[in-house]
């Protein structure tokens, strides 16, 4: 099973006038956004599903990667949402998932938790080591989708600049 | 500070035939390495000096990366040989390397050797968490040179059919 973790792209700033959860992508994000899809399509990166955390800029992150026709579908999944319980995320989408045919699934979300669950797969708990910029990408294998967390491996952590 | 650490191209087979270090880079490890090697050069990345295990697959593989222009300086580096005691290589590295105005240093050698200094840097000891592919890279933060073992960040791993 491959899981690739991917954050959204660079947003309007924090302001007082803008809910957090409406900062849109800026037309630099949107672009450097687009032209990571394009590489991944280049690549013959294939998503079985893409989910995406509610906020506007993942949603628009992800509906980027669905334009370039990485994957067939689109889901909001709200554990992906900034500060939500990771373990309980993680129990929720191995329970959710694991009796569909998925064998690479996307998620498109937030720092640090987007980290978060990878150490958590990989390692069983947060470590605060990986780095990940706007529209950086985490790829990571596991052995099922229903494993403990800590057995996953990771393959892949690369930010925007290495692609585009 | 900035560490990259590199693993050798395709290289030939194990054979009764050819002792170990002997063993050269394919005609497809030397053009899939050159390639690699472009790519760094076009994403603007410089080392100061690469350090390579004392193997031939690794020192060809570092010499592709200095005829693309990558660093200054090549050296051999024994600790970077397979089987060697990292701990103590990442010691003598510091020691040796600490006084020199260095900022970005590459590493080539072997797996699963490299993806285990890596984890000795970023989490203090072996993880068996790296999937590092023939010339993938590593790369990693550092506070300090001398810094102990464990203070490290991954910013970067990728395999080369995402770089070329």
């Amino acid at each position: 099973m491959e899981l690739y973790l991917i954050r959204h792209g660079i947003a309007q700033e924090q302001s007082p006038t803008i809910p957090d959860g409406d900062r849109q992508l800026t037309k630099k994000g949107k672009d450097k956004t687009q032209r990571v899809a394009q590489r991944l399509q280049a690549i013959g990166v294939e998503f079985d599903l893409i989910l995406t955390s509610p906020l506007v800029r993942s949603q628009q992150t992800a509906q980027i990667l669905m334009d370039q026709g990485l994957a067939p579908q689109l889901e909001s999944f709200s554990p992906l949402a900034p500060g939500e319980d990771i373990p309980q995320g993680i129990a929720y989408l191995t329970a959710e998932y694991r009796h569909r045919s998925h064998r690479c699934l996307a998620l498109v979300g937030h720092q640090p938790d987007l980290a978060n669950w990878a150490e958590y797969l990989i390692f069983g708990s947060p470590q605060g080591k990986l780095i990940v910029k706007k529209a950086g990408i985490i790829g990571l294998t596991l052995p099922s989708w229903d494993c403990p967390p800590g057995e996953g491996q990771l393959f892949l952590l690369t930010p925007p600049r290495w692609l585009v």
